[in-house]
């Protein structure tokens, strides 16, 4: 007989993150009998994703109990588990955020929209040290590096942010044509910021793969492919990120590991491949937020045509996700290695402080999560991506954090599409006074 | 009797440093006896030291043996203190790689002048290490932060990095209109970017004296004074730089602390004063440069002319430099405290690695150097330009340590006026190629 666990989802009305999550928290019978309470500031939303978990529960004739709730504070209170996906404002409030940077010439936008995210998770964090002191708080939504970091050194949540991107290894394994089940891999760094430090195929290093397919079938790979927005893993990008300082980024990685690839959407062709552009380009970005609102309406489907089975247009399977499989292995103490992003005590990552969030791979049980011990990284991603990257991060953490206006026009003037003081003014004034603002007007300090 | 030493100067022709040093060594009673030996690639040059160093002993009777040679071994052999003065190639070298950097539109340059100066660092230190293990060895030529840090890192020889650069708090005293006998001042961080921690006018917090001259007297200061190219320590800059990240930047810091202010001559005007632009724009440097085509001249002046007084020329008194002072304290264990650049080992300046060459206080004795621990920096001097400008640091540490074009290319790109990968390989290449970059060219990973 499995336990049973309290779970508070945060912004449980999520296109990217409910329906999986619903149907991992419905198939795995580890958590049986569990509570979850969903919230979400959006009604509708809320009202979605409870009908669609208790759907499924119907359908598949699981026992889960589900409450739902717009109230934060009752999300949080009495919990095992806070799993926080929300994002503040929703994709409007990022969009406008991301036009108001073009405006003053930062192309996509500025990493400010990481600001108010950190608000509320710091908020989140107070809450869930307070009132479920024990509770884990996973934290899926971004900017997970920073915003875990801020809620580790500043409360004592105990504080687990989880991804997938470390997934993308499986996509050099396909394109290499090697059998997954054969192939094995490593990669740490920071979230959206890791680089594969093992792999090998059959017990052996299969870096001399990649290196054969980068000398006599990548070209070839990048002209005829079609690339879809999320596949990025083998692009010219990741390679040439690979060449420069020497191993292999993964998953989220590339569309972030090299500024020149994305400084204008004719770069973005070149590295990510036409017309798309990759993931992050105006017409990449437009087919995720189109797969996102096409999410909901599946969701809405699956709920509201009663001819419908919700499991037939959710298949009840677990997905790629981590985040149920940690909760039970926490739960049930079933011990397994995950990858995970959790304060660097001990140093895992030789030479950056312990209290930064780094992702590495972890031993999850009943105990908690024990961080896999790593060979220092070479020198060449230490001083090439790893140490420059925590200083950005550190500015973004200082300025969420400080909440005054010195720190934000420091974190602006770091970025390196600043050209005058002036336009770098320009923006954070503007972004200041917007009415939208709200978490940042909320704690502002004069 | 005070104990006598076997002293080595390299680049010892320099003109900046050797009239001071030369008058430091002797005047200075603590060290008389000892032997220095001059060592320079430019005969001329060397002659001329060393003619100036007899005359002076002369003219005041002072026992100290000389020696010349153009043989950097013989320099480094058997010594007890080496001291590094010498800049690769001269001036003519920096100024053509600065003319280099700015047509591929790097205005004022690029940091890559600092890779040819620490392989030749490096070549001191390593044998300073084999030929010298006992002895200090003294830098004092640029860059003193990224080179002390690489050959501390790299080879066993006892560094310390001197600069007088934390005097410019004399400045701050002079323009508040402060007697210096009854003004304390604190300064640490890396050299050239040194921040004041402490600043007291008879025993009390002197800091609102500034922010008083700042919000009365500042202004008019700035519309009135003709600064000469020295002189940025009361510059808008520095109170800028002071408002934005919380305390005064000294000495050199003023000039590095905010790339706006130095990305073009307009900017450098604004922020530096009109016409100059500061020391290091296109007519504040020209003038640096004929300062020390004078420093030269007066050398001549000095050495050739049989009528004049070589003690005339150069007033018999100690100057401002802290190398003789510091050399005295540790060869006849005379304590003292002094403005050192040593490894941060303890922490001095807390979260930067042990192996990091910091500036701080240290107190100097016949024991060696004993760094003073210092209070945490404030969160905003560390997000805002701490963690940053050593970001830089190890990328220019890195490639000076491998030597290779992807370590090269990994410096240039994360120069934020690099707009483009090609424009980053333009001037890489332009630079790799070029006859006169003998050390990198000897080095070079293939």
């Amino acid at each position: 007989m499995a336990n049973t666990a309290k779970i508070g989802i945060i912004g449980a009305g999520s296109a990217q993150f409910s329906a999986g999550i619903v149907r991992d928290i419905c198939v795995n019978k580890g958590i049986e009998g569990s509570q979850v309470c969903f919230m979400d500031v959006d009604a509708g939303r809320l009202d979605k994703i409870y009908a669609l978990a208790r759907k499924i529960t119907d359908e598949l004739g699981v026992k889960l109990e589900f409450k739902k709730t717009r109230n934060l504070e009752e999300a949080v209170t009495g919990m095992d588990f806070v799993l926080n996906t929300a994002q503040v404002g929703g994709h409007a409030w990022t969009e406008a955020q991301r036009e108001m940077g073009e405006k003053h010439g930062y192309y996509r936008g500025t990493n400010f929209a990481s600001i108010p995210q950190m608000l509320f998770f710091l908020e989140v964090a107070k809450l869930t040290e307070s009132l479920s002191p024990k509770a884990w708080l996973i934290q899926s939504a971004n900017p997970v590096f920073e915003g875990c970091t801020l809620m580790t050194r500043e409360t004592k949540a105990n504080v687990i942010g989880l991804c997938h991107g470390h997934y993308g290894y499986h996509d050099i394994a396909k394109v290499l044509g090697l059998p997954l089940e054969e192939v094995s891999a490593n990669m740490i760094g920071f979230n959206h910021w890791i680089w594969m430090t093992e792999f090998r195929y059959r017990g052996k290093d299969a870096y001399p793969l990649i290196d054969e397919w980068i000398k006599t079938k990548a070209e070839k790979y990048w002209k005829t492919r079609k690339p879809a927005f999320g596949d990025n893993q083998m692009s010219r990008a990741a390679v040439q990120q690979y060449q420069i300082y020497g191993l292999f980024p993964i998953g989220d990685t590339p569309r972030f590991g090299a500024w020149w690839q994305n400084n204008s959407f004719k770069s973005k062709g070149k590295y990510f491949g036409t017309p798309l552009g990759g993931f992050d380009s105006e017409i990449g970005w437009k087919q995720y937020l189109d797969a996102m609102a096409a999410a909901v309406v599946k969701i809405e489907k699956a709920v509201d045509d009663p001819a419908i089975k919700a499991t037939d247009i959710f298949e009840p399977v677990q997905s790629g996700e981590q985040i149920v499989p940690i909760i039970n292995s926490m739960l049930n103490d079933k011990p397994a290695v995950y990858q995970v992003n959790i304060p660097n005590r001990g140093g895992i990552i030789h030479g950056f402080p312990e209290d930064l969030v780094i992702e590495c791979r972890g031993l999850v049980s009943g105990g908690g999560i024990s961080g896999l011990m790593e060979n220092p990284l070479p020198a060449s991603i230490i001083s090439g991506v790893m140490i420059p990257r925590r200083a950005e991060a550190e500015s973004i953490i200082y300025a969420a954090k400080e909440c005054s206006y010195n720190a934000f026009l420091a974190l602006i003037l770091q970025d390196r599409r600043t050209r005058e003081f002036e336009q770098a003014e320009a923006f954070l004034n503007e972004w200041l006074n917007d009415s939208r603002n709200i978490y940042v007007k909320k704690h502002l300090k004069k």
